[in-house]
């Protein structure tokens, strides 16, 4: 049985799967991306691993590389945000130079469209056409798949969906911009609007569960005050769900699509913010458009990335 | 040499072009949309404006036929919200049996799609890929083309572009919404948001230039008073511009589009309105995504869609 693997390089940390043709992972195993050192560094690390895990490149049939940052349709990635030192890298040949593998069995791609493959061939996207990814952490991801293929545009930059501005008033984003979905609906932007929150109700329940540890503030514990009544946790919900609701009708308005799984750590926040968020899309969404949507929680979740570059190195590779 | 009709039925008139291979147009018509009867209404106009154009569907190769409205992927029209009592139609097989004309020969789209696939073909589009049709008139309307041909989502609506969020404090849709781009920089938007700043500008020179006919305003009055100086008028151009260069930059960043066209009688606004938008968005698109993208002006306005649906005719019927 032919094997294939997948490479994930995140901004945290770097994951590494070896996979069967049946999508089942044989090996895995996770290091800490290096924060200098840039492509020579990640290169090194990827070795380490592939060493650990006891994987020669010789029963490697192809390889998928996912990247956090915009990577264009040669294949090279341009200025990775979480990536030190990167700039733009012709990743592939480092790597082909690295490993003595061949350039033509390597697929790098943004992280995002490998997670929606990864959702589309085998997880919640049930092979939905169009399939739309959104991906909720760090920051906000997305892919678009039309016919199972993420699109691309002129130069493989498409599908960035956390920079649609949702509130014009709202925050600054990285990107300059007020009030992009990633600056709301992320991580982060949900921690920013707790503290908008808190700072005029001090009687809530999350400052006793904080404990004077300011930083520690986060979606999970905001899920749990709200679990628990806190109305000041029930706000964030709320603003967040709002937000999230209104992004997803942008979606149905402009894709049709037949399917929008949501991904990424926030998502796991789904009875509160999904279910909710699914309501305000529906009721939002052009009629016609929004009377079959499907919006789903993902089914993979740290593991997204690798297995979908290991199912394009597949695809590509048997094609 | 080979003719081919096309049909642009509007909420205000019905256009019927014949045009040759060479996308040129050899006759050119338009009446009246019936405002009552339904699609048996239009198809009588239609067999009127053939009469008076001495037209015989015998020497027609194929029809296209633009509707305002959505179209399923079966060619079935659903409720078009400015054309009274259609509901749901199958306006192919009322043509087809009024006419005895052979329905393998009709395609019927929305008219956004056909003026997108004018300009893509023959117009300002230049082949882009992707291209983004934006029409500002009445409505917003929009279609985004893919190596030519309109995204269709699952059911065939996608391409709403007039029905994404630009500000959620912002005025009702007629979608439900608040602050949906139709809300904003369609004529009735340009408008609404006028008569916000006349309302505390009681010096604007636009007040003699209405000479109590309120209901005259009109975003050509207020491009008058801007290019002489008026301060309210040159306010209403800022909103406007800034809202349209925002749903711009909101759109290269989903779709890194080559080209995107904008169309319609909003256009014609042009070094006013369209080459500010354009700094916008440029200057707030991801810098990787604003860097290669044109915004240009639609070369066609009022025969983009009868042209579209002949040319689509043409493109679908020889292969």
């Amino acid at each position: 049985m032919k094997k294939y693997l997948g490479v994930d390089i995140g901004g945290m940390n770097t994951k590494v799967a070896l996979v069967d043709e049946n999508c089942e992972i044989i090996s895995y195993a996770l290091g800490d991306t290096p924060i200098s050192g840039g492509p020579q560094a990640e290169i090194a690390l990827i070795a380490e691993i592939l060493k650990y895990l006891d994987i020669s490149l010789d029963i490697v049939h192809s390889v998928g590389i996912g990247i956090p940052g915009p990577v264009d349709l040669k294949g090279v990635v341009h200025n990775p945000p979480n990536l030190n030192g990167w700039g733009n890298v012709g990743f592939k040949k480092l790597f082909t130079e690295y490993f003595k593998y061949p350039a033509d069995s390597i697929y790098i791609d943004n992280d995002a469209n490998f997670a929606a493959i990864a959702e589309y061939t085998i997880g919640s996207g049930a092979q939905a056409d169009p399939m739309i990814m959104l991906t909720l952490g760090t920051g906000v991801g997305g892919s678009v798949l039309i016919n199972g293929s993420p699109i691309r545009g002129e130069n493989g930059f498409a599908g960035e969906l956390g920079h649609i501005v949702l509130n014009p008033d709202g925050p600054r984003c990285g990107c300059g911009r007020r009030g992009c979905a990633e600056a709301l609906i992320s991580h982060t932007g949900i921690v920013r609007t707790a503290w908008e929150i808190l700072r005029k109700d001090k009687g809530s329940i999350i400052w006793g569960m904080l404990d004077g540890e300011f930083g520690e503030l986060s979606p999970k514990i905001i899920e749990n005050a709200a679990d628990l009544g806190d109305p000041a946790a029930n706000k964030v919900l709320d603003i967040t769900a709002n937000y999230l609701g209104s992004l997803l009708a942008d979606l149905i308005n402009i894709f049709n699509p037949e399917r929008i799984v949501i991904g990424g750590g926030i998502s796991r926040w789904g009875d509160a913010l999904i279910n909710p968020a699914r309501k305000i899309a529906v009721k939002n969404a052009l009629k016609h458009l929004a009377k079959n949507v499907k919006i789903v929680r993902a089914k993979f979740y740290r593991k997204a990335g690798v297995l979908g570059a290991a199912i394009i190195a597949m695809k590509k590779h048997s094609t």
